[in-house]
């Protein structure tokens, strides 16, 4: 097994994998790092849907250009599948059937959700030209242990991380927005049942199929931290779909599928790593300091 | 009215127009010639649907990224409107329903439907965003007068400067691919009702709603040209969809549009200003040849 990415080693966390340190934008480094690999899983993105929109072009290149260098990539090394880590909360834009089934139409209100799409289609290009296999998945909104907290990713880490810093949480708009979140866990098993599927199914939405308001999110938050977590409220933002819930049947059927981490379950495990990460997180700033002290 | 393009002149045939000339690469340029616009028609390709397949990544920067570019000056210069001229024969990809209609599925086989697809989505985008209108045109195989003959471009065009050079016309495949041919006439037409439409529909197919093979194409032009036109048989592109008609019945219905030249009065048009074109093209050559011999 090997990783990418653009740090200089391979996250502690990760053991038994070899590290290749590269830009997604580098062809020579994704090149090196596709070379003799038998499947490929793409869960590369330089945006967000916040940040995409704030640079279109950019997002384009960086992204939609970067993967097609991607999959050129594995055409010429002869790879045999590539797996695509998707959008399922953006790529149907405001959604016409709610759960939403991945055959329902795809209107992104976002640069982001354009992106992904347009990557979907050149996976699809690359199956009918070069014959590439391919599996696309279009993720609700992913949460868990080793989530790290970064602004405009993972609403419940974002939450968690204020929360535990008893800073207020921020929330765009009334709260009334809904999401489907998804724990890490399961999401790692679609990845996997992916990677040997056969059949003439190629896309998958990867949701637990309910969705919640982010202000039942707080409420959950509440309940397992045992505490009162206060709210600040800001403007709604254009990209922000009002609601978003995936039918998750076809991965249950064709894929063999299920969400088996419950919501709230998922949630003090995520806890659990947070107050441990942040503690860590104290120390490693408490030394740091100890050592300016020092100075 | 303005036009942009590349040449250094506007074409002779277009008069009563103000020239831009630049590059649609080249923001400066295209700034220049939208600054005050109220309506922008968006026709601008670099690429053909076979054309793009060979260099995806360009395709992407050239079209894609270029168009975003034009939509943020159309958002900067407050441009009321913009209408794309997108291709119905390829968004599609091989159809899911035949006459197909906008609703169908967008499965693009080639990299050129993809960009074509990627860009009304931004332009869906900049609506959502910024309130900037737009139309967009799905067009079928559009053909008349004033198609220049250069590769890849336009069947009819090419059948025509073989058939008239007393050349075999050349075939992809055994001819049974069906098209939809659009005479440009109705085109204009279509674009210029799409420039006052009101409404919630946004994206029209514009085509003949008839279907015709390749061979029933050749036929066409020997009983038009009362002659036999030999044919010279290729292997089939991976990149052509088999069969390919629009329902028009969206634009009939909303846009007050209908297709009002029959196809054999359009193809009697287009010889009668292709044997003058190509009688003006001859005696151009020759007098080229004789600057060449005198020189």
């Amino acid at each position: 097994v090997r990783a990418f990415g653009r740090q200089e080693a391979c996250p502690e966390e990760i053991t038994g994998v070899e590290w290749f340190r590269g830009n997604f934008n580098d062809p020579q480094a994704v090149n090196a790092a596709v070379e003799s690999a038998d499947i490929v899983i793409h869960a590369v993105s330089t945006t967000t849907p916040h940040t995409a929109n704030l640079d279109k072009t950019g997002d384009i290149i960086a992204n939609v250009v970067s993967t097609v260098h991607l999959l050129e990539a594995c055409r010429n090394f002869d790879v045999q599948r590539i797996i695509f880590l998707s959008s399922g909360g953006t790529v149907y834009g405001i959604p016409s059937v709610v759960p939403t089934p991945e055959s329902a139409e795809t209107a992104p209100i976002s640069a982001y959700g354009i992106s992904k799409l347009s990557i979907e289609k050149y996976l699809a290009l690359y199956h009918h030209l070069y014959g590439l296999e391919y599996r696309i998945l279009r993720i609700a909104n992913p949460f868990g242990p080793h989530q790290e907290y970064r602004r405009h990713r993972g609403v419940i880490t974002a939450f968690l991380n204020d929360a535990l810093n008893n800073k207020p949480v921020h929330i765009w708009g009334d709260g009334s927005i809904v999401r489907d979140y998804i724990y890490v866990d399961d999401l790692v098993n679609a990845i996997i049942l992916s990677m040997t599927h056969q059949g003439k199914d190629r896309v998958f939405n990867i949701g637990s199929g309910e969705g919640r308001t982010l202000n039942e999110l707080v409420a959950a938050l509440e309940r397992s931290l045992k505490r009162p977590v206060p709210v600040q409220y800001f403007e709604t933002r254009a990209t922000d779909v009002p609601c978003s819930i995936l039918d998750i049947s076809l991965a249950q059927e064709k894929l063999g599928w299920r969400p088996q981490v419950p919501f709230e379950q998922g949630l003090d495990r995520t806890i659990a790593w947070a107050r441990g990460y942040n503690a860590l997180a104290r120390k490693k700033e408490g030394a740091s300091r100890l050592r300016l002290a020092g100075e």
